[in-house]
C-alpha cells in the first residue's frame, strides 16, 4: 500500500529526484557483470560458467546498529557496505553487485535538497555548499564500492520515521569452493586475520565522549559532525572496518580453509556459531590473540564489528603469516565435542576456563 | 555497531530463536536452485547456462506501505512478497529465491513468544494458542512462496521501533529475453492484464471503516484482526494481489511484448515511466479500461497496487484474450513523442484530455 497514507502532495518533493541522483552517483555498471542497473523493475546480472552466487542481506537500524549523533555519515555508509561485503569475504566470494534499500527520515532527504545548487538541481550538490548527510553517506558508501569493484545496481528508497538500511550483496564463487561454517574438524587449527577488539574500543571512546558532551539536540544527524583530529587514529578500526575480501578469496581459491565466518558479533559469538555448525569444540590461547593496541582482552574476545575473518585449516596446511598484506594469526585449535568440556575453552596463564559467547547478540542474522 | 545500544541482556530473548523458527518454517530448499539456504554467511544459488539473473528489492514501512491496524497479518506477508514477485513478473523472470529483512518492534516478537507452547519452544506455536502476528505474517508470506515455487533462502531480523520489511527477489530469465521498460515503439499497442482499481477501492473501503470504528489503541498490530465476512470479496484485490508471473514469463518466452512494467504505483504513473524510458507518448481509450467492478475510473487510472502487468506489443503481434487464465485487454496505443502533445492522452467520450501521472509517488524505487 505504498503511499496510501501519504499521497504525493504531502510527500516531500524530490523522492524520484533522489533516485535519479543516486543513479547518477552510482555511475556506470559497464565493465562489470551487471547487464542492467538502476532504472527498471529489476537489475540484470550474469554469472560465469562454473560459478555459483552468494547472496547476503544485512539490515541496519539507527540507534541499534549505528548512531547518527556519534558517527560521521561517511562512516555509516562505509560500515553498511562493509557488513555485506564481509559476508561475501567469509564465503570466499568476489562481489558482483550491491543493492541498497534506504528508509529515510524526511529531515535527511530535505537536508540533501537544502544543500543543492541554486537551481535545485540534484547533481549540483558537489561544491555548492556544505555537503548534506545523504551526500556524505554516499561518499562513504561509494568510495568503498569503488575500492572493492562493487557496482551499486539497485535498491529502494522509502520515507520512514527512522533511518533503516538493508544492504544486499551478490557475489560469485567457483562451484564447490565457497567457505562454509560447517567444514571444520577436530585437529584443525584456528586463525584470525588482522587485530581484534579495535572496533569495540573505538566505539567505547565515542560513547564516552557522547556522555561527556551530549549533543545539543537529539533527533536527526548533525550534518557537520566531525571526528576531532586527535581521535582519528584510535577510531579507525571502529569507523572504517575493512572487509577481508582478498583474504577470503585467497583461502577459497587454494582450498586452504576448512571453515570460515566473519567476526561481526565478536570472536566468542562467531566462534560458537562455527563450532556449532561444524560439530566441534575449540581451545583458544589467550596469549596468542592479536589484541588491538587500544583494546582490552575482553574487547578482543567479545567486541563486535571487527569484520576480520575467523577460519580453520588442517594442521597440515601451510599458511603464510599474512595474506594480501593482512596478518594471519593462529589463535587455537579444534577438539572433539563432548559433554565433559565446554564448547569453547580459553587457555589463560593461570589455567583453562570456559569461554562463553558474549558478543553482541544483535537480532540474529541468516543467509 | 549492531547491538551497541542494547547489549544482549537488554534485548528480548529469542532473537536467534526467531531465526531458527523462520528457518524451520521456510522448509527445505532442495528441488530448487538454492544450494545453501538460511544459516551461513551467505546463501548459495546456481543459475543455469544461458540465463541471466533478475534482482529486485522493495522496502515496506509500517504506516506508509501497510497498516497494522487495518490489514490482517497474513495479507501483509502476502503483499510484501507480491511486491517483489511482481517486479520479476514485469521482467518475464521466474523466481529462484527470496530474501526477507525484517525490522521488528519488540511487541511483535514478544507476541510470538507469548503464544508459544508451555515449554516456550518456538516450534510449539502451532495449535498451542491463538497464532501470533508474526506467525500469521509468515502464514501469508510462505503460502504465496509455496504457490510460486519461491524458496525463502535468507534474510535478516533486527529489533526496530517500527516494522520495516525489505524483500529481495532473485529470478532467472533467458539471456536477452528480459522484458524492459525501454523497448516500446510508436505504433505499438498497449495492454494490461486483469482489472484495474480494485486494490484502491478495497483500500478506501478499509480506510473508511477504520475512521468509523477507530482501533481502541494505536500502536502494534491487533493480533486478532479479522476482516468481516461480508467484506472479503470486495477486499480481495487489495488484500491478496496476485503477481502475474505466468503472464510475464509467457510474454518473455514468445518475445511477444516490446516493453513491460508492473502496475504498482497506478496505471498513469507506471505508464509514464514506460513512456519516458521508451521515448514515446501514449493514448489510452477510457472506455476500454478493464475497471474493477467496485472501482471508479479514477481508481483504475491512478490507484496503486493492482500488481497487474502493463505491456506493449507490435500491432502485428497476435495476442490471446487471456494468458494463463488472466484476461488481457488492449487499452490504447503508442505514438511519437513531440512537444505539441502531452506524454499521455486519455480519450474520453467527450474528447481527448491530458493524462497526468497521479498514482502514488511513494518514495521512488529502482532496480
Amino acid at each position: 500500500m505504498r503511499g496510501s497514507v501519504k499521497p504525493v502532495d504531502n510527500a516531500p518533493a524530490g523522492e524520484l529526484e533522489l533516485i535519479r541522483w543516486i543513479r547518477a552517483r552510482a555511475g556506470s555498471t559497464r565493465q562489470s557483470q551487471v547487464r542492467l542497473g538502476i532504472g527498471d523493475d529489476c537489475a540484470l546480472l550474469r554469472s560465469r560458467a562454473g560459478e555459483e552466487l552468494a547472496v547476503t542481506t544485512d539490515l541496519s537500524i539507527a540507534g541499534r546498529h549505528f548512531e547518527l549523533a556519534w558517527q560521521p555519515a561517511e562512516a555509516i555508509g562505509h560500515r553498511i557496505l562493509t557488513r555485506g561485503l564481509s559476508d561475501l569475504a567469509a564465503m570466499g566470494a568476489r562481489p558482483l553487485a550491491a543493492f541498497l534499500s534506504l528508509g529515510l527520515p524526511r529531515e535527511l532527504a530535505q537536508a540533501r535538497r537544502r544543500s543543492a545548487g541554486p537551481q535545485g538541481r540534484a547533481d549540483a550538490v558537489e561544491g555548492s555548499r556544505a555537503a548534506s548527510w545523504i551526500d556524505r553517506f554516499f561518499d562513504g558508501f561509494l568510495a568503498l564500492a569503488e575500492a572493492t569493484a562493487t557496482p551499486l545496481a539497485g535498491g529502494d528508497v522509502a520515507e520512514s520515521p527512522i533511518l533503516a538500511a538493508d544492504i544486499v550483496l551478490i557475489g560469485a564463487v567457483k562451484r564447490g569452493r565457497a567457505l562454509r561454517r560447517c567444514g571444520a574438524r577436530p585437529g584443525d587449527l584456528v586463525y584470525v586475520t588482522g587485530e581484534l577488539g579495535g572496533a569495540a574500543a573505538g566505539l567505547q571512546t565515542l560513547a564516552e565522549r557522547a556522555v561527556r558532551r551530549p549533543q545539543r539536540r537529539a533527533g536527526p544527524a548533525p550534518i557537520a559532525l566531525r571526528i576531532p583530529r586527535g581521535l582519528e587514529a584510535a577510531l579507525t578500526a571502529h569507523l572504517w572496518p575493512q572487509p577481508r575480501l582478498a583474504q577470503g578469496q585467497w583461502l577459497a581459491a587454494r582450498r586452504a580453509a576448512t571453515a570460515a565466518i566473519d567476526i561481526s558479533d565478536g570472536l566468542s559469538t562467531d566462534l560458537a556459531h562455527l563450532c556449532e555448525e561444524s560439530g566441534v569444540a575449540a581451545e583458544i590461547d589467550a596469549a596468542s590473540l592479536p589484541v588491538h593496541r587500544s583494546a582490552t582482552l575482553e574487547q578482543a574476545l567479545h567486541g563486535g564489528e571487527d569484520y576480520e575473518l575467523l577460519f580453520t585449516a588442517s594442521a597440515a596446511t601451510r599458511l603464510l603469516r599474512s595474506i594480501a598484506g593482512v596478518p594471519v594469526t593462529r589463535i587455537g585449535r579444534l577438539v572433539r565435542r563432548n559433554t565433559r568440556r565446554p564448547l569453547m575453552t580459553l587457555l589463560m596463564a593461570d589455567g583453562p576456563q570456559a569461554l562463553e559467547p558474549r558478543g553482541w547478540e544483535h537480532f540474529a542474522r541468516s543467509g
